[in-house]
């Protein structure tokens, strides 16, 4: 086991989109756990959109990261030394508040105990995690999927689309991926979506989308907003649902107003809602739903992808490929070999 | 009696904000009801924002006006021949389908029997009828008004507006009036509204709702869209509800995209839901909410304010005073006589 702790610590407030030197690698004493705490060891490291939010002075709906603070993130990984009795060194957990480092010490709140008989470790950080427990709140509680339903979704492959489209099949919807390669889209379809846009190769989104949705769109899964979002907007069904959960297509933008087309009139004439959301609001279920989850993902349902780096020199890049699109799947960073028997 | 009946008639759809030679008042004579139908004679004709999207090509939630038709509207009448067993002469009756004409033949369809006991019979185009409706539902069931949220309600003392302040408060709810002149406002907080913004001279919307409500806006009546709006999503408090029911500030624009700065991050940051909502929707809820709405009103909980113009030759005038915020309290057009005892 190393024998120092290396975290990356934001240097700046990035303006738009992070460059890799934003942050820098730092290496520094292991920390001791105190009364109730345990010391974890990462093995995985995810990074997730929603990160961008913190490393800005403005307002956003959790605290942000300070200059010179160890960047946020939740990990996956193995306690070494522990005071807690409810802990036990050797056992598995997920934490959001772990960090961009080797080493934290955590306590009970916010920790989750790893199950690796609910599917590969690094799950927690995927599917059975905070982007699968998203996706799936976002579609049976705020898009609240029917038979029948035409569910677009943004980001399709990536770590929340992909649950998404596949819990909207579950739940007898149509899914239909909107990504930025063909090869993501060839995945989808793999997935079971029932048709695929390229937003990137496609010249006019409002007309595709009208031609492979012809009734109209019942279920928006938001990732992206920007133009998708408008196109969308310009498509809707009659009482159609639009779950904001993700704005990735601004992260060049970041904190700057986005000006465009506004699209009240569409939401009063489809009499549509629109509501941003939050996978946290919903922690009192998240066993259960990671139980579905699980179940489904046994079953062959529910197939998942991830894109991982090794290594944690190699976080800034693996955040900035989400941001830009080029990760395909979930974007996690290694950082340490699983316990013997864990996969 | 009238032995000729006048109409108004649509010569070309308006660009932008219609202008009154948009229409043309042409004689005729009175039509003869066929089996199962009346002929009604109108008393008050009323006008309201949602007919701007009527008279244009564009789609919208009902079928357009065409070029000579007769313009679309609701009244309130008389019923003075029939060949319809459940509907005597001498009978009053409100149907949003009427047209902007002395004369009109209807069927059972569509067709309400104002009760006089309920309240003065224009009421039925008023708080008793598609707008009062409209405040109830959207504060109800939309916004979902609970006591101690502070509910912000533009054209505050428009024929909705005036109806859901008064709602949110009997629910317990703190209701904040915006208003584009100083009286409209003042007569507002006699209704009970707590405080008052007048757009037209608070230059800095945001700051104004941030100082007004401080602990955020938790629910919003959206009857304007524009400036109100924007500010009011920059003021959201956790779980906002926005409730869109109309765009009055675009009436001289109608048919131009709304270009300016979009609030999903704010959406999301509040995880606050936007709705769009027509009364029609609640339709087989109608008699429960006005036997409400009467109640209130009966027991002085529920004031209103009618704006009444005389004479058919007034209608497209009283329609431009609407869109232009010119009235005050529901916008109306006496055209005849209420029979003797009918108020």
């Amino acid at each position: 086991m190393r024998n120092t702790n290396r975290q990356w610590r934001l240097k700046r407030f990035p303006d738009g989109l992070p460059s890799e030197d934003d942050w820098a690698l730092v290496e520094g004493a292991i920390p001791e756990p105190g009364e109730a705490e345990f010391l974890v060891r990462a093995i995985y490291l995810s990074v997730d959109p929603y990160m961008r939010g913190r490393i800005s002075p403005q307002q956003n709906y959790a605290a942000g990261v300070g200059l010179d603070d160890v960047m946020q993130g939740g990990a996956v990984g193995e306690i070494v030394r522990s005071n807690h009795p409810d802990f036990a060194v050797g056992e598995l957990v997920e934490n959001i508040g772990f960090g961009w480092q080797d080493f934290a010490v955590l306590g009970a709140p916010g920790t989750t105990k790893v199950d690796p008989a609910l599917g590969p470790i690094s799950a927690y950080l995927s599917y059975l995690g905070m982007p699968g427990l998203t996706a799936y709140f976002g579609i049976t509680e705020v898009g609240q999927v029917k038979p029948g339903d035409t569910v677009v979704i943004s980001a399709a492959s990536g770590a929340v689309g992909q649950v998404a489209g596949q819990v909207a099949l579950a739940l007898g919807g149509h899914p239909i991926a909107v990504a930025g390669t063909d090869e993501k889209l060839a995945w989808c379809r793999e997935l079971g979506y029932e048709a695929g846009i390229n937003h990137a190769t496609t010249p006019d989104l409002v007309a595709a989308l009208a031609e492979t949705c012809p009734n109209g769109i019942d279920v928006y899964f938001d990732n992206t907003a920007g133009p998708i979002h408008d196109a969308v907007m310009q498509n809707l069904a009659l009482n159609a649902r639009i779950i904001i959960c993700g704005l990735i297509s601004q992260a060049a933008t970041f904190g700057q107003p986005d000006i465009g087309a506004r699209y009240l009139r569409n939401l009063l004439v489809a009499r549509a809602r629109m509501q941003g959301m939050l996978v946290f609001d919903w922690a009192d279920r998240y066993e259960t739903a990671r139980a579905q989850l699980a179940a489904w993902a046994k079953a062959g349902t529910l197939r998942h992808r991830e894109d991982v780096l090794v290594g944690i020199e190699h976080m800034p890049e693996a955040f900035l490929r989400l941001l830009t699109g080029r990760n395909f799947g979930k974007q996690l960073v290694q950082v340490a070999e699983p316990p013997a028997g864990a996969t």
